[in-house]
């Protein structure tokens, strides 16, 4: 997807909400197997009954690649099993030399197949650009993250401009907002707008939300523009909302519930 | 392994090469499968040849990871087939918020039972720290890299001082010379000795001889210590030597070459 046509799926679903599957085996509904066949089962059980509320999956590869050999066929198996109408996610935060990116964007964008992928902007231009080479692929580089962390390297300031302002405005040198996005924190409510005012017209992902702490209510407010340009990432509150035989369905209504507020802010907003 | 037993599998094997497994299906020798098979017998033909040349082993989890759902079963048999001698480094430069890091933590460090596994610092203290809380393993920390975007992020200045400096002070409060090590490229000749100084006793793992262009004898020059110090990778040159039948044989001597030649530069330092 290209940005036009990420905007139509947003519009067709009203929904930017972005859901993150991080399969923990050890909060699987307790009827489910603590293997990679009750991963396989949680994942396809929540995309079909959340699938009509959001407009992206977000797959964290640490959540597979902990299954060991296994992990990559349920990655798969669970990508395989998302609507193609869907912006597919590889939360991955790859980034090497150039000749290992690459090898990382053919595995994530071609082999897999999924929309995008999040990169660790760290190495630099070589390490990011061969993901920019995709054709109607997104990057998703890291700005400023949602954890605590972030305060140790993103924020280091250099005469007033902080780290995660000098990558974001060189990365966006790299790419453009058909295929570039960056990663901003939803608990960074202090630098969204200004964030916002400088790269008034890429799409931002932005997790942190609920058990991080974020507001969505202010992450909207300083976010959104007028082409949406935001993809609001939930994991936690959703995947995790219930522990029983019917934990799909209840993962649906809070699906629904979350992206309805957010629609609702987006409307308020225009 | 820690820092005393890693010095002392160096000084059993008189190696500190650490052989780079980046198993490119184009690359491969013409009679093998250009597949996950062929992969998987290039990497134990390399290693049966190569072990008694060398300390270690650099597994580059992208060349896996390209392989689609096939890949990390490889990547385990690989693994598997290195003798419990040698330190085993899973090259994935991961990195991300505390309970992802954690993942990727297990995952490469019990599941595949690495020895160590290399991490991207971006994203702070959360994203780092769990790495290092596993018990006789590595984290090793990308400091200053030996690819040209090194430029790009690493070597921004502030008031004086770069930001891997930054980056590599504060990440060394963060363990110590038991559990991390940092990435030095072979290509950062000019900065090697400011390193060394800062870091007296630290180990580092120095990509970038050969295909690159760093130097082995400045490197050395620059880096060893009296307890070695440093881990040396060297992939191209050593695992696509010779395209025939012969190759392991081929990838066998030049290890040897190699790997004597750092001894000499160590035995030439004492």
């Amino acid at each position: 997807m290209n940005k036009k046509q990420l905007v139509r799926a947003i519009q067709s679903q009203k929904s930017f909400l972005s859901i993150g599957l991080d399969p923990d085996l050890d909060k699987l509904p307790a009827h489910l197997p603590k293997n990679s066949e009750g991963v396989a089962t949680f994942c396809k059980s929540i995309i079909e009954k959340t699938h009509p509320y959001c407009v992206s999956y977000k797959l964290n590869t640490a959540f597979f690649e902990v299954l060991g050999v296994e992990g990559m066929r349920v990655f798969d198996e669970v990508v395989r099993h998302i609507p193609r109408t869907h912006f597919i996610i590889a939360d991955a935060k790859r980034g090497d030399i150039g000749n290992t990116s690459r090898m990382y964007a053919q595995a994530f964008l071609e082999t897999f197949d999924c929309s995008a992928i999040t990169v660790s902007p760290y190495m630099g231009k070589d390490s990011v650009s061969p993901f920019l080479e995709f054709k109607d692929k997104y990057t998703i580089v890291l700005g400023l993250t949602s954890n605590e962390g972030a305060q140790d390297f993103e924020m280091l300031s250099f005469e007033n401009v902080f780290l995660y302002e000098k990558v974001m405005s060189k990365v966006a040198t790299w790419g453009s907002e058909d295929n570039l996005m960056f990663v901003i924190g939803a608990t960074q409510d202090e630098s969204q707008s200004q964030i916002r005012t400088q790269f008034p017209h890429h799409f931002f992902l932005v997790p942190g939300i609920g058990a991080q702490g974020g507001s969505l209510e202010t992450t909207c407010q300083n976010l959104l523009n007028d082409e949406i340009g935001i993809l609001i990432a939930s994991s936690r509150d959703i995947i995790y909302a219930d522990n029983s035989e019917n934990f799909a369905a209840v993962s649906g209504v809070k699906a629904k519930l979350l992206s309805s507020k957010m629609w609702e802010l987006f409307e308020m907003k225009k």
